[in-house]
């Protein structure tokens, strides 16, 4: 049976044929240590690194790329992002539909360090106003973190106003763009993002094991991962060199180099045509499944964008329950659960019951969504009848 | 120009070919996300990523592969191990060739946490005893670190006797295998070790972006990372399971693929024969260069078995300049500098100069040896003629 894969939130998939052959190619040829070596092997390493480097700078409007770091994902980055700046005491300001991996860095820091947090709601047609970020200032506020989009149902927030909001009060602004990276047009500079986390196997089309984070060159940050940088090894300290100072230990050369291919691919394309095709599917879904009866979707009004990100359940059925019949008996991939945002679940208000999710691609068609909306009023009629 | 690869104590290569097909594989069928989707492509993925974890427990003698846990690199695996073990003011002891991935954060949390460190010296005749660790310990010590080998001279440290001293005196006790890993028998139990952080894409012959950590299921860490798990989304806090607790965000799914088949290939060879390989290598290289003027070798005596790795000089050159020689006339890529361990370098007399590095791998042979020697023969005529 072939598969129809709609978990493209998750990790997309297939890869474009480049990724592969990119990261071939570097195993083949040279899979040495960028910076560490100065042989010609290592060097040549290190040209295909930075030129990684400086394409995801292009795509996100970085004017230099040194103050763009490599990690293992999205979430390393969040955490380096998060612990690094935030100080005892300080408070935060994040959004009701953040992932567990903004979520949780934040309770940690509550509990260990008596950070103080502030939720901020959407309003009651489901979307969020920088108006109300701006109202949750405190005098001892540091930072606004949220994420671009929810990862539940596509939600888009307010990024831009959110950061004018943030530069006018002269606080620091962190995005978590993992549902929007190569999906909508981002620019640091005229968002106003002071740190941006991104992960490199989602809108990217990289391979998983890679992910960065922004971090404008006045922010300072206490570096979470200490090690041996190739640069400065007699220094006890980190040295203060960036991107050195945040990439301690051997980087992912190789996956990083399938990550060049999939930003590659991602700037042909062009990131407005992608948002336009993702975005189209899902609302064609939406409104086809809005139809069936035994049906429910999630989030704000049609007429509001979203990221192609879908949310939806059988009423009664367990999402868990539906999701698995979608792929044993349909040959498509869906995720059911609480997508680790029970803060968007609650938002959302599908805590109990979590919500199948259907997430598309580049390479999914409309064919992809009739098929899964026929199978959908297929298992509503059997739990219905 | 063929080139002569010699820079394998920082990543080997070329790679067994299975890894490069592995990792294709995966990208091809199944790059989805294990644990996070119930569907198909994703139980491949956990399926794929049970065998790593499983194939590398049974390398080291790890009894539950779930206290395993897989990172970007040896570097982090250590940070999580040293970061989250260590309490404020605690005692801690390590050898004084160790890695900055171990010594930075060593000494962070002596600045930032009053923790104390005693630095062991090898005795005069350049080796270390386990007995000069014992001495060492205070009734405020509360973990032993350090590496199985020195990624400077190849020199081993005698860990199971380690492990004794540690084991008797009830502290923990940490390993940095990231000069032994596949290179030689290590084994978790007989040797005492509480955690072991290793490196995928050095003798294990994985690629980059790849690593983890062993820790023993007594032993209680806070997580360096917090984040999505797949796991009890709905909680504010990591999960206690394990890996699940100490592995936030998307793993490198791709990258653990090639690295299970890289230790498939190092079990199939046998630690053993690739050890009598590599230091075979290494023992006639140093041989030849002891009998060259005006060459300098460092390490201690030929009769003391070490791990594939050597250090050298020509009298009067900069390490670097040699280096680049080699690089440029003869295509022998070899390192020099200080290896990110300044420690290991004013324990062997070498600070001031550096060192240039030759590290053999399985692929290297003895006419590697004799091309790389007859090169220093003609680089130390010409700086002594």
């Amino acid at each position: 049976m072939q598969v129809i894969y709609l978990d493209n939130a998750a990790t997309t998939w297939p890869k474009p044929p480049r990724v592969k052959e990119m990261m071939a190619e570097v195993i083949d040829q040279y899979a040495a240590n960028p910076g560490r070596g100065g042989h010609a092997l290592a060097m040549k390493a290190s040209k295909t690194l930075f030129r990684t480097r400086m394409q995801v700078s292009r795509l996100f409007g970085i004017k230099n790329p040194n103050d763009l770091f490599f990690y293992l994902n999205a979430t390393q980055a969040l955490n380096q992002a998060i612990k690094g700046f935030l100080k005892a005491g300080d408070h935060v300001i994040t959004s009701s539909i953040e992932h567990n991996s903004v979520r949780r860095p934040l309770e940690y820091l509550r509990r260990e360090k008596q950070v103080e947090i502030s939720y901020v709601q959407p309003r009651e047609d489901q979307l969020f106003y920088a108006e109300d970020f701006a109202k949750a200032i405190r005098p001892d506020t540091k930072l606004i973190v949220t994420s671009h989009a929810s990862n539940l149902t596509g939600l888009i927030l307010p990024i831009a106003e959110i950061g004018a909001v943030a530069r006018a009060n002269g606080i620091a602004f962190l995005v978590d763009v993992s549902q929007t990276a190569g999906i909508l047009p981002i620019n640091v500079e005229t968002m106003g993002i002071d740190m941006l986390a991104f992960p490199g196997h989602k809108g990217l089309y990289g391979p998983q094991g890679t992910g960065g984070l922004y971090v404008r060159a006045e922010i300072e940050l206490d570096p979470l991962i200490h090690g041996g940088t190739g640069s400065q090894s007699e220094a006890v300290d980190q040295p203060t060199t960036r991107p050195d100072r945040f990439e301690s230990g051997t980087v992912n050369t190789v996956g990083l180099a399938g990550l060049l291919a999939g930003v590659e691919f991602v700037m042909e394309k062009g990131v407005e045509n992608i948002q336009r095709h993702d975005w189209g599917l899902a609302k064609k879904t939406l409104q086809l499944l809005q139809e069936i009866p035994g049906v429910e979707v999630y989030g704000p009004d049609l007429s509001v964008e979203r990221v192609g990100v879908v949310a939806c359940n059988v009423s009664g059925a367990d999402a868990s329950e539906v999701s698995f019949i979608l792929d044993q008996q349909y040959g498509i991939a869906t995720r059911a659960g609480y997508h680790c945002t029970p803060l968007g679940h609650e938002t959302a208000g599908t805590i109990n019951q979590g919500a199948v999710r259907v997430s598309f691609g580049v390479f999914n068609t409309e064919q992809d969504v009739e098929q899964f909306v026929k199978a959908m009023r297929e298992i509503a009629a059997a739990f219905h009848s």
